[in-house]
């Protein structure tokens, strides 16, 4: 048997520790060298793969790998594509097999969210069915949360660090310019479905009127009557109103409050957030001084504030998707099975891809105080051990030090090209 | 002569590091109780001497006053305040006086920017004339830099190092997720009439073709073919483009671009920001996919990355101002003076409060480069010291430890209340 080489590819939205996982990958199949051959990256995810775009990442240094802990996006390039079913379309998983079998690739490691799942099953279907077994192993990632089966998602508890810390420091501010100015300060936060990452703002109250005084989650229906209440009762009590705002918050009927038809002077319909929407409904409604901040990339690329934990089990999924498949597993996700709360205690496990694959998991409602708008004790004693720990990157004259890779692409082995 | 207690105010939008401007006031007055007797401290900035609310900070323990230097936001509550000219309002500075007179106040320190130097030396004067003089020193503080004579206003160093690292991170994910999703990305950053905070994102830029490919500076009037051009080119060459935008960004005409005309469904106007009519533009003239970010309040209170060399600026003008006060001097504002830029050495000098008050300080043209939309190698060599070194803070938990004070109002001996 000839030694098989590996393929990697990052999938979706990046993290601010995705790139730990690739690390992970790299590091751990150097230390296989009987085992596992080289290890190519897909440049720009799966597209990489399909467009016979392979980054050799044999020829970096020990280094520059290592210093991929450190360096959020993702260092080979992601990509927002999703392979479509087995029936209608055959033609995109053979010329991944294709592709694999001309550069003699034997292991399919795929860093990625509840789609990235569902193509890592595929593959490994396809290939069993064109008689080219692949070893694919599903590496989560995904700051929402919403994976299922393990019990977090690397990415999340830096999201969540920085949210939190973010939350409270601007909480301050405002807290101390409300008697003069600004009584009311929205964060606009990602979760599009689940409100994973608008929930770890709560991990910072402890006491009644702590902020954030209102967290808006895409679980729980939007009444705008309620929410103003509750904005007015915080101001006339602690003097400011915090809220902690999903994108995805949504009226009952599920329209999203983003989608508030607000149109330029031109009249071009302007995509807008949910801060803008609610400030101008508290503006209108009761005539309160806002700011807001949209954290946008700003909140998954934070590898500034990323959380130990969450960087340890980044490395730890990466680095174990390489031993299992080592060991002959196939078709499973790799994930983080939680042992206990106090003292946190977790382990690595595993899932077949096929329960993993397009399956998404919400906060549950006990997770929710009843009025809808704050986190409850469980959900912190869930939360709190996923941002412990602070991992600093390096910094070199104030600025952080970030792995630059040469990114060198293989030599192409196909005679066609494929056109995506 | 009888010990004079001293007066300390913040004012004006607080920072990362305002506090521990107040720490150095209040550890160096703790360290000279034969000079100076109690600190107290105006609730709500200049609000609480003229309300008579004033925060004995005897009553704080040395740990939580030490815990300042770690907590961003106004201890002791900020005040968007500005006192009338002497012509006009008598009343109000009377007032002052007549608050100093009754709990025996000798020292005035105010700790804001252009403004609050102006009120600091106009209570200097009254003083003066009413017979009670007050030792008024100022403390420089503003995110925006842009105090006259000091070389950095304490507070700008940190949201510089914060805008500087976001970028780069916030540029590392967009340039992973180009080839398939978001192409343009643009972060709103704080300034409304200097380009400081902008400037500072292109410290990160060493080599053409870095990000931020363009910043929208207030100094420099926008031009809509030009911005879309480089927009393209952008794209182009390098498959994505960063943007980071000045909220001050306006036409030649002087017209705030964030002053856009945008409406809701119901027809209200929407008080924008500036990222989102850049997108729009972009969109409409590109058809390229965009994200954006505000930074808002996160970017001055983000107290988790400040830097080291603000923190220890921001406490050594506190220190210096009642070392100062102490030797006699008055009327004077705390300065930063630069000695040379590499090394970078400074030291604390000062200036007479009538030369720093209502007197802005712009970028200087040869900080930006000649097609507008970057920074000079001058700008870097002036601007990079100021971000240097990492000051955490204390980290329990995961989340940060930070100051939490009692604030406990001295007893009132005025029988008239002041109604502002």
């Amino acid at each position: 048997m000839t030694l098989k080489n590996a393929f990697y590819a990052q999938s979706g939205g990046v993290t601010a520790v995705i790139n730990a996982s690739a690390a992970g990958v790299i590091e751990t199949a150097r230390k296989y060298p009987k085992k596992i051959g080289k290890v190519f990256a897909g440049k720009n995810g799966i597209l990489g793969a399909l467009e016979e775009n392979l980054i050799d990442t044999s020829l970096e240094t020990d280094k520059q790998i290592s210093l991929l802990k450190y360096t959020p996006g993702g260092a080979f390039g992601s990509a927002r594509y999703k392979l479509k079913g087995l029936k209608e379309n055959q033609r995109e998983y053979k010329r991944l097999i294709e592709v694999f079998k001309a550069h003699n690739i034997g292991y399919f490691f795929y860093n990625g969210g509840g789609d990235s799942m569902d193509t890592a099953h595929k593959v490994s279907e396809i290939g069993e069915a064109m008689d080219f077994p692949i070893a694919s192993i599903g590496i989560p990632k995904t700051v929402d949360n919403d994976l299922p089966i393990t019990d977090t998602c690397p990415g999340f508890g830096s999201v969540a660090k920085y949210i939190s810390v973010s939350t409270h420091e601007a909480s301050l501010d405002v807290l101390s310019m409300a008697e003069t100015s600004t009584k009311v300060f929205i964060l606009e936060v990602m979760g599009r479905h689940a409100g994973w990452i608008a929930a770890a703002s709560g991990l910072i109250a402890n006491q009644r009127n702590d902020p954030p005084h209102i967290i808006l989650f895409p679980e729980i229906p939007f009444e705008k009557k309620n929410f103003i209440k509750q904005v007015e009762r915080s101001v006339k009590n602690n003097g400011y109103c915090v809220i902690v705002a999903s994108e995805g918050a949504r009226y009952k009927n599920g329209k999203f409050l983003a989608d508030a038809g607000t149109k330029d002077s031109f009249g071009h319909k302007q995509l807008g957030g949910v801060a803008p929407v609610i400030a101008n409904m508290v503006k209108q409604s009761l005539g309160y001084k806002y700011h807001y901040a949209i954290a946008d990339y700003l909140q998954r690329s934070a590898r500034h504030l990323a959380s130990q934990t969450d960087l340890k089990q980044a490395y730890s999924v990466g680095e174990s998707a390489v031993k299992m498949a080592i060991k002959g597993e196939k078709s499973k996700m790799v994930t983080i099975d939680r042992l206990s709360d106090k003292p946190y205690k977790w382990q690595i496990g595993s899932a077949p891809l096929a329960k993993v694959a397009n399956n998404e998991k919400m906060m549950p409602r006990k997770f929710i105080t009843r009025n809808g708008y704050g986190i409850t004790s469980a959900c912190k004693t869930y939360m709190l051990p996923l941002i412990k720990g602070e991992a600093y990157p390096i910094y070199k004259n104030g600025l952080p030090t970030f792995s630059k890779l040469k990114n060198k692409l293989v030599e192409k082995r196909l005679k066609t090209k494929f056109m995506v």
